[in-house]
C-alpha cells in the first residue's frame, strides 16, 4: 500500500466544492455532493466516495445532468412527499428529501419522501446520518442500474439497490446500516481484476450464467445478490417502492453512470420516525442501548474477537480516517488532479506533508 | 410419501376452530387463528400450519396465553397506534393491528401499527395478504425467542425474525415475499434430524460455535443468519422495531413456545401503504404489470426454467392444496386426532377417501 497518501478531510471537500461550482453547480448543492462523497470515503466505502467525481463531472459536461436543478414537492399526501428531483445530482434532491421526512416525522411521528428523476445519490448512510443526527429512526434506499441477475437467472436485470437504517441509541452509539443488495460491491470486482486476482465463485456469473472466479469474466456478467432467494427479492421490493410507486426509471429502464449520452432516472425513498412513535423517547434510548449491549456480549464466534453491532467497522474508519486524514491511492489522486488541472484548480497536498500523524493501512 | 394424505381445507379450519373455542378462545378469534394455521399449510409452509395447534393448546392450558384478552389501542400519534395483546394468541392481535394500518393507510396513504405483549403469529404472509386483498401494499414483521447466533457470533441471540411484504399488481399476481432471517427456517433442520440426515455446513453451529453438518448438534446449537453480516443487520433491525420501539420483549428476553412456564412477550410491526401514495393506482398498477413482466421475462439461469416471483411458488402451492386438499403427514395428523379426542372432537377425514381428486406430491 506504498501507493496510498492521506488527504485532509476539509482540503478535499474544499476541492470537489470547488469543482462542482466550476461546472456551474450552486455553492449550496456543491458543499452537499461534497460533503456526501467524503462521508462515503471517512466511512471506508471508498467506491462510493471522491473516486466518482470525475464521473459526476462527465455527466454534467454531457449535458446528462443537470448542475441546476429546480427540485421540488410534486405531490403531496398525508405524512408523505414526492419530489422531482428534475435529473440533478442525487444528493441535492436527496438531503431535501430525507429532511422533508424527519420533518414530517417530527410532527406526524413518521414521514415519507419519495424521489423519482434523480441520480446517482452517493452512500445511503449518509442520509440516516442526518436522521440520527436530529434524533429519528431513518430508513434511505435507493433503485439502481442493472449489474446483477435476479435469483434463478443468469442475466442482469436488478441494481445492487442500497438500503440503509440508522438508529439512535442513549449512551450507546447509533446503529448505522448500510449495505448494497448484491454479496459485494462491483467495486471489489473492479479492483481484483486490476490486480488480477481471483474472486471467490459466489459472488457473479459470467456472461453464460456460469458461477465463475475470474474478476473480468464477472465484470462482463452480472453480480448475484446477497442470500440467494431472500435478497434477490429484497432488492426487487426496493425497485418497487423507489422506481415503481414514484413514477421513476426501475429495472431494466435505468441507465449506467458511464452511459454518458441518456439521464439515469433514478428513484429514491426515504423514510424517518420518531423514536418516542409509541414509547417515551428516554425508554426506547434506555432499551437501544440494551440491545446494543447484549450483542456486543453475545460470545464471538472462531477467528472474531468481538460481535460488531451493523456499522461499527465504518464508524472505526470514519473516526480513524478524521484524525489521520483519507488515504486515497496514487491512481486516484492523479485522475482527480488532472481534473482539476482542466478547471485551473489545484488537488490538496497530501496530509503527511503538512505534519500530521500517519500510519499506512 | 406414502404417510401422506390429504384434507379438505374447511374441515381443517373448522376442526382447530371447534378445538380453540373449546379451550374458551371466543368464535371469531378462533376462526381467526384456525384461517391463519390452515394458510401456511396452503401455502405449503408446513412449519407454521396446523402442527403448531398442539403447543398453542398446551400454552393456553398452562395459562401463559390468555384465551380471552382484550386487545386495545394503548397509544395513538398521527397516522400509527400500539396495541397490547394482552398475552392473547398472536393472530387475534396481529390481525386487528393489520387491519388498523391499513385503515390508517385509507385515510393518510400510510399507517403504521406496533404490537406489544403477543404471542406466536403464524406466517406473517397472512398479514399482507389481508392488505393485498383491499389493494395496499402491507409489511409485517415479528420479533421471535433467540435461535440465532448474529453475524461474527457463536450462540443464539437472535430471533428467525420473519418479514413479509405484499404489493399488489394489475393483471399479474401480486408480489408476496415472506421469510424468515435465518438460511433455513429452523423446522428444515428438525425434519433432517428426525430423518437422520445431514444438512448443509453453512445451515447451523453447534453449541461451540462450530459449522456442523450434524442436524442434531444444529438444533442444540443456533442457526445462522441468512446473507451474513447483512442478513444479521436486517433481523436485528427487526428486532428493534417489533421489540425495542414498541416496548414488547426483545432479543434475550424472548421466550419461546416450547418455555410452557412463561409468557413470550413476543412484538410486531405492520405497515400498509396506498398504492396510489404517489402516482395514479391505475399507474402503479401497470408499472407493477410491468416490472414483474420483465422479472419473468429474464433469461432463466442453469437448472431453472424460469425466473420465480417472490412469494410465486408459495402461490402454485396454495393453488393446487386448494383444490386437492391439504397434504398432512401421518404422525401429524396422529397429534391432532389425540389432541381431538381430549377434547371430544373427531378429526375429519381424509379428503382422498371422500372421492376428491388426489395426486401424492
Amino acid at each position: 500500500m506504498s501507493e496510498v497518501a492521506r488527504y485532509r478531510v476539509h482540503d478535499l471537500q474544499e476541492f470537489c466544492c470547488a469543482v462542482l461550482q466550476e461546472l456551474q453547480v450552486p455553492p449550496l448543492d456543491a458543499k452537499e455532493v461534497s460533503e456526501c462523497l467524503v462521508a462515503a470515503d471517512l466511512r471506508g466505502v471508498d467506491s462510493h466516495g471522491v473516486v466518482r467525481l470525475p464521473v459526476y463531472v462527465r455527466r454534467i459536461r454531457q449535458g446528462v445532468v443537470n448542475p441546476r436543478p429546480v427540485t421540488r414537492v410534486v405531490h403531496e399526501r398525508g405524512n408523505a412527499v414526492l419530489f422531482d428531483g428534475d435529473n440533478g445530482l442525487g444528493p441535492v434532491v436527496g438531503l431535501r428529501a430525507m429532511q422533508k421526512a424527519i420533518a414530517l416525522a417530527e410532527i406526524s411521528g413518521s414521514g415519507i419522501a419519495g424521489v423519482r428523476r434523480s441520480n446517482h445519490f452517493g452512500i445511503a448512510a449518509f442520509y440516516v446520518h442526518k436522521a440520527i443526527h436530529q434524533g429519528f429512526i431513518g430508513f434511505a434506499a435507493s433503485n439502481a442500474p442493472p449489474h446483477m441477475a435476479p435469483f434463478g437467472g443468469r442475466a442482469r436485470f436488478l441494481g445492487t439497490n442500497p438500503i440503509a437504517v440508522g438508529i439512535p441509541a442513549g449512551g450507546e452509539p447509533p446503529l448505522l446500516f448500510d449495505a448494497s443488495t448484491s454479496v459485494v460491491a462491483r467495486g471489489k470486482i473492479i479492483v481484483a481484476a486490476q490486480e488480477g486476482k481471483p474472486i471467490p465463485s459466489d459472488w457473479a456469473i459470467d456472461t453464460d450464467g456460469n458461477p465463475t472466479t475470474d474478476a473480468n469474466a464477472a465484470l462482463a456478467g452480472s453480480v448475484l445478490p446477497f442470500g440467494g432467494a431472500k435478497g434477490s427479492a429484497i432488492s426487487f421490493i426496493l425497485d418497487i417502492l423507489c422506481g415503481v410507486l414514484t413514477g421513476s426509471g426501475f429495472a431494466l429502464n435505468l441507465h449506467r453512470l458511464e452511459d454518458l449520452g441518456v439521464e439515469q432516472n433514478l428513484g429514491h425513498f426515504f423514510a424517518a420516525v420518531r423514536t418516542d412513535l409509541f414509547i417515551s423517547g428516554k425508554d426506547f434510548a434506555a432499551r437501544m442501548d440494551e440491545i446494543l449491549h447484549m450483542l456486543k456480549s453475545s460470545p464471538a464466534g472462531a477467528g472474531t474477537s468481538q460481535v460488531l453491532a451493523p456499522g461499527e467497522l465504518e464508524r472505526q474508519n470514519e473516526a480513524r480516517n478524521q484524525v489521520l486524514g483519507i488515504p486515497l491511492l496514487q491512481s486516484i489522486v492523479d485522475q482527480l488532479a488532472e481534473l482539476g488541472e482542466s478547471l485551473g484548480l489545484a488537488f490538496p497536498k497530501a496530509a503527511d506533508t503538512m505534519g500530521l500523524a500517519e500510519t499506512q493501512p
